[in-house]
């Protein structure tokens, strides 16, 4: 299958460019470089290095033979999105090519603005090229469970039939995105269900979870092909951002109560869960929603089990609440539902001691380039 | 009370401006021309002649002693933004400065993207000047009806409370808008809704179906005071252009089965809705939602209203059910509750055969200006 990979240099994209090339799809990626320029702009890196992007390419030719198409771009330029549309045809479109990251989009005004428009404007972008040059192609979209928030009911898989004063309809799942972030990826799931109604456009707009773990089989082939590991307090998650804490022997930050649920995933599942929604694309004119996670944890749940399997590797951590730079609640109700990608085949890897054992190792290994006052979060949502 | 109108040159922005003053407010205008400007793009025009803003103003003047504030400039350009909130200090904001017509927003990719960019950034300008300047301020922000679409359910104001496998959750109403503008709608709902929860903001999102009629009391006093007449396929709503097409003895166009039901004000109750709103604040951190319309009618039952009363004038006209360029549903379930507005003591102006006379005698009386091939609505969604 042809498949474009939109965001192909970031931490999902990238796995997920090798893994679909290893499984004999044809790949190529469209990315600006942003992750890269943001690091930059915030003085932060990756625990691990990372090799540029021309690299790691070649590193994949030179490995297995097969050629990664780049095409380095804005989605924010329509005329590059429909050239590149026009020439590579894809039959399915990834797209992770978007700010990810809440706490950068709640720096300030111009930050959050950014976030809103560059994601906005590049989903539209990526509907408009679609209608016009490739109708019958398959859009698989990054969403974020964060879309739905924390409803006091079960959360379900993008619709809820909603039975109301003796009638009844099915209808998007109602939203209480957390941040500017979170509500642009409503945003973009408001325009492609209208692109779905009015042009038929086909999609699938996958809520994914929280991603932890870092290398997939694929990329840890050579180190030139490592996936970067964040762990700074604007792009780095839960998980990975503690195993780096006790890497330092820093205490584990948990904020506020550590209540906060929320749903996770492990980056090798990521990868197979985009597999399995191209293999499977949605109809003409429907967007398909997928919860794509696996497990729920708190955040509280999270650091107890990193300082255990730390202990277990002589580091010796503490559990700080500090307080959460975030609104949001920290005691609530949340059950998710998450069935639909494993009846397509998806088998979980489930969050064991080996993988945070590794994480803690990697972090261990890599100590000396962590910029220690990166780790802490400091952006505030008030 | 201090009250800035965003937007208070436009179609419902300026009777509304007139009224508050009428009614002993101390009133601004914020305004970038664009409505206007968008005239000269399309080669369109209002029906009945309109004055410039500064000849608006200063007529206001002439005939009431009040001085209307005005401040020139573009919501997107936040360093304007907060230099009048600074300086005005607004106690309520009336926010119409949005590009609000659904067939504009599906001209083109261009169009499309200008209309979100220009709505959602310009209502996030107006959160983050509320926030630094004037955090105790209310939004007043005008949303539109066609955020629900048509579901098979009752519509509720804003909310539904949802019973989900034995759990309760009161959570914002799903939408399904049929366009790039009713869905930029539904972004800033949702940006205003977090502003609420994460910064305490006061909003009122009032979900406002077609207005139509055109003049008020106020704008009637004197000709230089007179409201713009949309009768154009772009801009113009169902019942002003039936009444245009009737005094050219043109068919009436209705587009497909005629069965599109919606809700409609006039243009009177628009301006009292807006007195309600601020006289009556959402609470800090509230976003309270009105459906802002007085009656529900098919586009059918218009045209047959406006032929009935048409022929009373000696206006003979048919009415032709043209291939329709919208994608939407013909014939449909719609019931839209909208009782709140009227529980703060607005008192519907229904309707009548004379706000249709009127409005027929005033294109006849203007039929000159009318620029027949505007009239017809050539943008399709498809």
């Amino acid at each position: 299958m042809r498949i474009l990979i939109l965001g192909g240099d970031g931490f999902c994209g990238w796995p997920t460019t090798l893994y679909l090339a290893e499984r004999g799809h044809e790949v190529a990626i469209v990315d600006n470089l942003a992750r890269r320029a943001w690091d930059v702009e915030l003085g932060a890196n990756s625990l691990v290095p990372i090799a540029p992007i021309h690299e790691r390419v070649a590193t994949w030719h030179d490995l297995t033979g097969q050629s990664i198409g780049l095409h380095l771009g804005d989605l924010q330029d329509y005329a590059f999105v429909a050239q590149v549309f026009s020439t590579f045809k894809p039959e399915a479109i990834v797209h992770y090519a978007e700010q990810r990251s809440a706490p950068y989009s709640m720096i300030d005004r111009q930050h959050a603005v950014f976030t809103q428009v560059n994601n906005v404007v590049g989903t539209l972008n990526v509907l408009y090229a679609m209608k016009d040059v490739v109708p019958d192609a398959h859009l698989i979209k990054l969403g974020t469970m964060g879309e739905y928030g924390t409803p006091n009911i079960d959360i379900e898989e993008g619709y809820i039939e909603i039975d109301h004063n003796g009638r009844k309809d099915t209808l998007p799942f109602p939203k209480l995105p957390g941040s500017f972030y979170h509500a642009s990826k409503v945003h973009d799931s408001t325009n492609m269900h209208l692109a779905g109604r009015i042009w038929g456009l086909r999609s699938t707009d996958l809520h994914q979870g929280v991603v932890y773990n870092v290398q997939s089989d694929e990329t840890n082939r050579d180190q030139r092909l490592w996936n970067r590991y964040d762990y700074d307090g604007v792009f780095g998650t839960a998980l990975n951002r503690f195993c780096s804490q006790a890497a330092l022997g820093h205490p584990l930050t948990v904020h506020g109560a550590g209540g906060q649920t929320r749903g996770f995933i492990d980056i090798r599942d990521t990868v197979r869960c985009i597999e399995l929604a191209a293999l499977n694309p949605a109809e003409r004119g429907e967007m398909r929603v997928y919860n794509q996670f696996t497990e729920q944890w708190s955040v509280q749940q999270l650091a107890d089990r990193v300082q255990t399997v730390a202990s277990t590797l002589g580091m010796e951590t503490t559990i700080d609440h500090v307080a959460n730079p975030r609104v949001e609640k920290e005691e609530h109700y949340y059950n998710a539902k998450h069935t639909r990608l494993v009846e397509l085949g998806l088998q979980p890897h489930l969050l064991t001691d080996d993988t945070i054992r590794d994480l803690l190792v990697a972090a261990r290994d890599y100590r000396d380039r962590i910029i220690t006052d990166q780790i802490a979060a400091k952006v505030q949502w008030k």
